[in-house]
């Protein structure tokens, strides 16, 4: 079973690396961006058995700062690449 | 128009990031993780006229390190939260 969690800052948390990358991307000159912001991918292939709930534990216990991140848990289909 | 960015590491890339939190996940009591594998999200407010091509471009010039990662360009439906 594979699980893609994607962990985001929370709304109205200062994100300077996505700052950094917006004003980046002007300097090269990409215009028509108008935000930007970085977030962390995990991907897990988890023995079949594995319940939601322990995916959600994961998430509290380690994969996320619940301070100052909200995370979202896609369940990746089988056939997918990656 | 927002758009969702994921990069992550070629297959047969090293990832000691990823293991560092397997090994973590299992210090946890987690068991069956099989693998874990650690990349990066983008999200990006971008004007509705940038074509798919710029966001490509943005990709391969600043978002990826073509020499190992790879990029996966997903366009977020209006409704979804953040």
């Amino acid at each position: 079973m594979k699980v893609r969690i994607l962990v985001r800052l929370k709304p109205g948390v200062l994100d300077p690396q996505g700052r950094a990358v917006h004003h980046a991307l002007e300097g090269l000159g990409f215009s028509g961006v108008d935000d930007v912001r970085i977030g962390r991918m995990i991907e897990m292939d988890l023995a079949d058995g594995t319940s939601d709930e322990d995916v959600d534990k994961m998430c509290r216990q380690l994969l996320a700062n619940m301070v100052i991140e909200d995370y979202a848990i896609e369940k990746v289909p089988a056939g997918e690449p990656a």
